[in-house]
């Protein structure tokens, strides 16, 4: 067993972790006790369950400080920001203990045995269970929002899943600093042992996939990286849903109706979206698209003035930092890209951000696929078209994204096209705003077509992420003492149902 | 290119079918002219959708004596049995228009803006729309109800996908029958080119799975067919949902109250359940579980005398026979397995129903493997247990399956154990009945956790079917002339939505 280490972000001073890298066995054997809750947990009732969910959020800010100045150290993402996400996560666990104690998301539907034209069929209802254990990949940009207290984690408790989670190797302090704080919640409402757990290291990760016991797996992180466990999921005997959020090559679209009308507003904006969090979000504008023409140049010259303006700023990791300064690099070596602003040469984390400005004829050639890729960090490429046709072609040659932006003023006739065209690529359609930025609330959807995810359907943020562990049972003719009280005659939960074919909402349905 | 013949299931006669194995290069073509459909039928309103689906079933009833003589030809399986699913498929279609037109099947969410306690949020809008080019393979046992105008296929379209199908080399005539049907529906409603289409062969189907255009793929048939094209749907650049129901061993399990009550009509049941179609249903109970003792040897004395009293019957092809005849002799070849009813040595595609007996102990061993596979075919394994924790132990030896059957008493102890492990072990919870035949409507879930499909989340019959062909977007911040009709602020389409976290049933917002 090896120990782990934390690492000052900003210094790259090393601490030691109280925890060492999980063995298989560890994993194993972990998986095994969350194989034992699963039945357990999903046997308690909704109200239980959104308590939970509310006394992980409380125990979060009880632990506040100390989960801030250890996420502080580990990331250099900085207190306001860290404070903030803090407030994110306890407000998402809250959150989903509403939508929870609600109902909707178990899916109850009744239908009464009826005679149909395909003869008589008998009474059947239908809602969803938990999935059983799952596997929790910790993301490094959001050690709190997305690691071990995320969205992942918090969904997975929310459906009545036991969580194994994989802590990120670059927030080994934060990450078992947040999970204390959520294992002491689970410990106070006397959850089943394994509701949740954690584990280190590289091969725990791969343990933690292939384990027999794990029935599905959520990740944020790079592309290569979730192929690889995607196909390890997919690889397997009994194959499990790998729900992967993989990151994107975001579009920006500044149509010349609102680059004549506010073009220094939208180029100041995208600088500060571009350059949140040091880019470091699933969301950032990497590609910006701006009219040729003098509105296109003063959008551009607003852009680049308000991005030269933000400093140098810490990254994750020296390995982020270094694998941004080499993307930075082959973007600058494609033919036909100049730099509007080259980052300064640094070492260790430390980076600042860089602009380049193509055409739209060379974005789309087949020697730029590098522009098309996202390069994590505070980087974007400006796309210059000279008409819609242009602007089309450059847009055709993208991948599917989490995103897709469009600035335009009222009765831009060119605007109803690209909505469309945003909502066939895209998973949000953001107009006249900035992608970063993801709210928690019942409509969110952060997902999109491979590669942004290994999974079209599904969301990794909002109220529908929790649907991601629910698995569907349908009963038939079985007696009303014998059903879930989700599914009973009375509706006992007041929950909304279908029955027979329509909603009726959080009353009895009129019959015994 | 190479013709394609029809086989009569019962005599093995040859026709020619006017059609050839497509081309690797047909199927892209074919594929292309869907994605050129995708956008357009996306764009059609929900009315002429529902009008499509109707028009459908219209033209499969119009041409129903032509499609059920092709049918009966090429599977042997009746009139009656193929007259009654003509009914349930363009009942299917019907059903599906009807929720098209109630349109809750879309997910309409509206979050208004809102101050949250993570910070100001925007206007979110979510709904789903259609996930582009579907690819659907026909299953062999249902020529018409999981075929080329089956559940796959009609889902999708009320999802607004293009369909290309893969017709089953068992059926191919009946394939182009009913394909004629609906391309004729489509074409009377001016649906785009490339709304469906048919391919042959088995070189097209991988080419199907493999195209750029194709974005899902729906599929009923075996575990190793199912599995290789889950395979190479996974291992694509840009891997795509592979929908596989690829069948299961269901357990039916009668407890000592119900052998006491009515083991004659249980037995008699089980038997009329087991060779329904000539076993050839996905849920066909293969294994049956009864208690030992004089109570539980009624059941199997009715069972027998019931399954004996089943005539001969000819299977859908000869391969088909050839392996129910194969798994009957591994079957029997297993240590401390007795025939109860050994089936007539056959040739071709008749034979006859078999049925086994062996204990409990037996079954969960390690060399019993065999046993606790489905064998498809009218065969049943009768499991004798001498205690609950007999039965416990054969059962912990399952996999997930499509259904799980309880037979018991009011007030049986064991009951609630045995519904709580059926909910976690199988897709459909039967009690007092028999998992054959599938009823569609609101509520029905067939689908269950691998093996018994490959997306566990999932159904491949019912009204929920339709989400497999549907991704979500988010909308932020459009204004409202620009938002699909579903998420207007209005409500134009009068559908039921979730605004602002609550159910609304059809009608306005209550806001401007």
């Amino acid at each position: 067993m090896s120990g782990i280490e934390s690492i000052d972000a900003r210094t790259g001073e090393a601490q030691p972790v109280d925890a060492v890298e999980s063995t298989p066995e560890t994993v194993r054997a972990t998986c095994e006790v969350a194989a034992v809750a699963a039945p357990d947990l999903a046997r308690r009732d909704l109200r239980w369950r959104s308590g939970l969910l509310e006394a992980m959020a409380g125990a979060l800010e009880e632990d506040g400080d100390a989960i801030v100045g250890a996420a502080d150290r580990e990331t250099a993402l900085g207190l306001p920001r860290l404070q903030g996400e803090l407030r994110r996560t306890a407000y998402q666990l809250r959150l989903f203990a509403r939508v929870v104690e609600e109902g909707s998301f178990l899916l109850a539907t009744i239908d009464h045995a009826a005679e149909t034209p395909m003869g008589p069929l008998p009474d059947i209802r239908r809602m969803v269970v938990p999935i059983g254990p799952v596997g929790v990949f910790g993301a490094s940009n959001f050690p709190l929002a997305f690691s071990v207290p995320g969205g992942d984690t918090a969904s997975a408790v929310a459906a009545g899943c036991p969580v194994v989670i994989k802590a990120h190797p670059a927030h080994p302090a934060t990450s078992e600093a947040t999970f204390a704080a959520l294992a002491r919640a689970a410990s106070s409402l006397d959850a089943p042992s394994g509701t949740i757990a954690l584990v280190h290291g590289f091969a725990a990760g791969i343990a933690l996939v292939e384990d027999p016991a794990i029935t599905a797996v959520g990740f944020t992180g790079s592309l290569a990286a979730g192929r690889a466990l995607f196909d390890r999921a997919s690889a397997r005997r009994d194959p499990i849903p790998f729900y992967g959020e993989l990151g994107a090559a975001n579009a920006l679209v500044v149509t010349r109706s609102a680059a004549a009308a506010r073009g220094e507003e939208i180029g100041a904006g995208a600088a500060q979206s571009l350059t949140l969090g040091v880019g470091q979000f699933c969301t950032q504008p990497g590609l910006l698209f701006v009219p040729e023409g003098p509105q296109g140049d003063g959008v551009v010259a607003a852009l680049v003035a308000a991005t030269a303006a933000v400093p140098g700023a810490h990254m994750l990791t020296g390995a982020i930092a270094d694998a941004y300064r080499a993307g930075v690099q082959s973007a600058a070596e494609v033919d036909g890209v100049r730099a509007l602003l080259a980052s300064e040469p640094a070492v260790g984390t430390e980076v600042t951000a860089s602009l380049f400005e193509t055409s739209a004829a060379r974005f789309a050639s087949a020697g730029a696929g590098v522009l098309r890729h996202e390069c994590f960090g505070p980087v974007s490429i400006v796309v210059r078209y000279a008409s819609g046709a242009d602007l089309d072609a450059a847009l055709d040659a993208l991948d599917p994204a989490l995103t897709f932006t469009i600035h335009a003023e009222p009765d831009d006739p060119n605007t109803p096209g690209l909505v469309d065209r945003a909502s066939r690529a895209a998973g949000r359609v953001v107009m006249n705003g900035y992608p970063t930025g993801v709210g928690v609330n019942w409509a969110m959807h952060h997902g999109g077509p491979w590669p942004a995810t290994t999974r079209p359907l599904h969301t990794s943020v909002g109220a529908a992420s929790i649907a991601r562990w629910l698995r569907p049972v349908a009963y038939q003719n079985v007696p009303d003492d014998l059903l879930p009280a989700a599914l009973r005659e009375g509706n006992p939960l007041g929950i909304p149902r279908r029955v027979d074919g329509t909603v009726v909402v959080g009353s009895h349905t009129g019959r015994a």
